[in-house]
């Protein structure tokens, strides 16, 4: 066996604990009663042990270096490229300062959920304070080895390719007409009417509802599932994709399309190409690639009207409430569109949702290339969000800069990638519409040329190419903001 | 860190491995989608081969060697005692022999799903030779290895200190009066009249029925739960418990008391002594324990007059039902204690089952010990089921020697712990009763002085003393058939 085919095998292997991480993981969320978490946590911890020996095996160095001189065909070549890339960004830091980052962390993070809860900003701090330093040491260690800046180098672990440079050109794209769209729509809506859900909506009924939209959304039911879990999610391994949601028995509009939104990555993750699994070029191109997938099908299929429009005839029958006002088609479509300047990232609408993610993106950025300290960030965050939204969190951590879980264990480098999955998300829909009538195929309830285009230009291509050719082969350009206003603009004042 | 120390911390690694594996069989058996099977097969499979070499790895020979020099407290004796039980058991067979039998007992259990619906014996017999040569080999090694008989070397894998000697001697007796007891029995029930469940009794209710009832028994829903799956099974690890059911809505009867029988495997698993987990000493003591739990809960608790009271008035309450004859409480005893002569083992009331399982014991002691050969057995099995049930099988073999599944990937020595169970839960309850009121502890709902007893003499016990040593200072005297006889008595001719 040569090299190229012994790096196949040895992280085929590493893939299949990864497997048994995936479905632990989604049990421990959607299934394990509290008492099984401590010795789940043992058994998860000895389990990443493993990962990581097998990650960091001496031969794998002289493996990648032989493969590299070997021929091999331009799949293969992708599939090193890819393999090498996650070897390095696994065995780049010293053990030392990974396992310093992940105990001041989990430390960091558990201590937040109360302090959240008690907007107590200097208790965090205290524990915040550790963890920027070290991901500075983190983000430093690996600009050092790609040749990025620190903050560049955080980003590529989420976003592979994507650069400062590349993002304030698209961010500030945006900036200079989203505040202006906002207040333009918000007067426009205030004008508007609508019903608002009043319970009861029992749990069950909407779970069975969930599941038809699901069906429509040819979701593989024999390779997935759906359950429950206090935090959403798409877990699971491409060939038995988990996703959750949590049901309010107050309203049903949420969870609905919470369920949209994660079918779109569950079909993505189960479209991803067979041949190539196990190994890094049969994942998923980025988070932004994926969740480009789940805000495709939640904003450019799941807020299309004959989509909406199939969503008000399932929901009305399984709630057994034809006449109800609130199932009404033109009702639920303005319930889907409602835009509010708020404070909360994740109760965000479509159009202020990017504001939320540029103030991240500005903040995380100066942060790791120590432009500002981690005791200007409430500051920062309140002069942001006055401008974006027009909003104060001035003393209101809570609301403010404490709100999100990412930054709490080091996560720097990850907010960029919604954005982005919401402007590819708008590209791709202008590509497909070019030769699929996607208002036709929702309207007939056969969404399947809607999911051929998807898996013909995304799915099956996995990692096989980088970000930038992907988008481009299937949309003819690289990234192109233009997409996304004329979306918003199509949307929301057409 | 001494030898001793060493292989605690080694076990208690593997241990987390094997934590997981539950985890994921659970998962596998109660929540997988058929999609998801062959990735998960394959990752199970490097899990298994991972645990193989942690097991066998070179330096716990020596390990084990310094370890029994070493001064010990009497605790740790029996923890080293244990480790090395299992780790012996674990090693002493070539890796060959373990590969060649895994490959054709699965190709044998394989196609004898099919098989045994078509009742084809000589497509079974192909396959099962070479799993009954293996098995055999398997025999031979383990006797060598530990001074025993073949068949006594495969029945220490399950029942630990059991042999040939005593079983011949316990099921003698039991069959000196065990036919003539069913004949009576049935007799006496032939003038009876019971009212048999039709239908429609949905699986919803059901479930609620079954979790009312597992709180009853005061199983620990923080350290796990009740899923449905094909084939019920307790598993999971004692922080977790997983146990399953199978709801049929025709009848609510078996489903009922098989969630009665798990919770008792279940409280078994959450009541092992927390300051061994991980351990071998940790565990259940045998496979024959084990089941004695189960069967107290089923057989012991379960079909006493006040649980049926109990479980009347929670049926007829879940089913909104309170004039139904079926939920009365006299019905339901009779229907939890009918017996009838039959050919299939899993569906055979508590009188005849050690019927099924004595005729079983013989065929594989004889087996194992080279005193007959695979192609006898269809012949045997229908000589024996004449002799111990009066039912002929001649030709019958899907209702056969063919219905089970140990046999079919050379199980062999597994079927005396059942039988074992229920002579050792008489026992426990035999004893219990010298000290506990336990029908005023049923009848007053609260049945903790039950539990209490059974934590003090099992449950916290774990694999600390052997089998002999346990029952002893639980009930003053080894197993003793006797008390099994005077149940039976009691119950079905009292």
């Amino acid at each position: 066996m040569n090299a190229y085919h012994q790096l196949v095998e040895h992280v085929k292997n590493i893939s299949h604990f990864e497997h048994l991480a995936a479905i632990c993981g989604w049990d421990q969320a959607a299934m394990m009663p509290t008492g099984g978490a401590p010795a789940r946590a043992e058994a998860m911890a000895a389990l990443h042990v493993h990962i990581h020996q097998l990650m960091n095996q001496p031969q794998l160095a002289e493996w990648f270096a032989q493969a590299e001189q070997a021929p091999l065909t331009t799949e293969q070549q992708a599939v090193l490229r890819e393999m090498k890339r996650r070897w390095q960004q696994n065995t780049v830091l010293p053990e030392s300062l990974v396992q310093a980052k992940s105990i001041a962390g989990a430390r960091c993070e558990h201590a937040w959920r109360q302090q959240k809860q008690d907007n107590d900003w200097a208790g965090f701090a205290a524990n915040w304070e550790e963890v920027v330093k070290l991901s500075r040491e983190e983000a430093q260690i690996r600009a050092a080895a790609t040749g990025k800046t620190p903050y560049d180098a955080m980003l590529d672990l989420y976003e592979p390719g994507a650069s400062t440079q590349t993002l304030d050109r698209l961010f500030d794209d945006v900036k200079s007409w989203l505040p202006s769209l906002i207040d333009q729509v918000i007067e426009k809506q205030s004008h508007e009417s609508v019903q608002l859900p009043r319970g009861n909506y029992p749990s069950e009924t909407q779970k069975s509802l969930g599941l038809a939209v699901m069906q429509l959304l040819q979701f593989d039911f024999d390779h997935g599932r759906l359950d429950e879990s206090t935090h959403p999610f798409c877990g699971g391994v491409p060939s038995d994709v988990r996703i959750t949601t949590r049901y309010s028995e107050a309203e049903f509009v949420q969870s609905l399309m919470g369920i949209v939104h994660e079918t779109g990555h569950a079909r993505y993750e189960q479209g991803l190409p067979k041949a190539y699994a196990g190994t890094a070029a049969g994942e998923a191109r980025s988070m932004g690639i994926h969740e480009s997938q789940s805000l495709f099908f939640e904003m450019q299929i799941g807020r299309n009207p004959q989509f909406i429009s199939h969503l008000a005839e399932l929901a009305a029958r399984h709630f057994n409430a034809h006449n109800d006002p609130v199932f009404a088609e033109a009702n639920l479509q303005k319930l889907y569109t409602r835009v509010n300047k708020d404070f909360i990232r994740v109760d965000a609408d479509e159009l202020t949702y990017p504001a939320h993610v540029i103030l991240r993106y500005e903040i995380e950025r100066d942060l790791m290339n120590g432009v500002i300290e981690f005791r200007d960030v409430p500051e920062l965050w309140d002069q942001k969000m006055q401008h974006y939204l027009g909003l104060s969190t001035q003393g209101n951590y809570r609301q403010g800069c404490m709100q999100d879980i990412h930054w709490t264990d080091g996560s720097f480098g990850y907010f960029p990638s919604y954005t982005l999955g919401a402007m590819y998300a708008a590209q791709f829909m202008a590509a497909m519409k070019k030769t699929v009538d996607v208002d036709g195929a929702i309207r007939s309830g056969d969404l399947s040329p809607i999911f051929n285009w998807l898996s013909a230009n995304i799915w099956s291509k996995g990692s096989l190419f980088t970000t930038d050719e992907l988008v481009k082969q299937a949309t003819e350009e690289t990234l192109n903001p233009a997409h996304f206003k004329a979306h918003l603009e199509s949307r929301y004042l057409g």
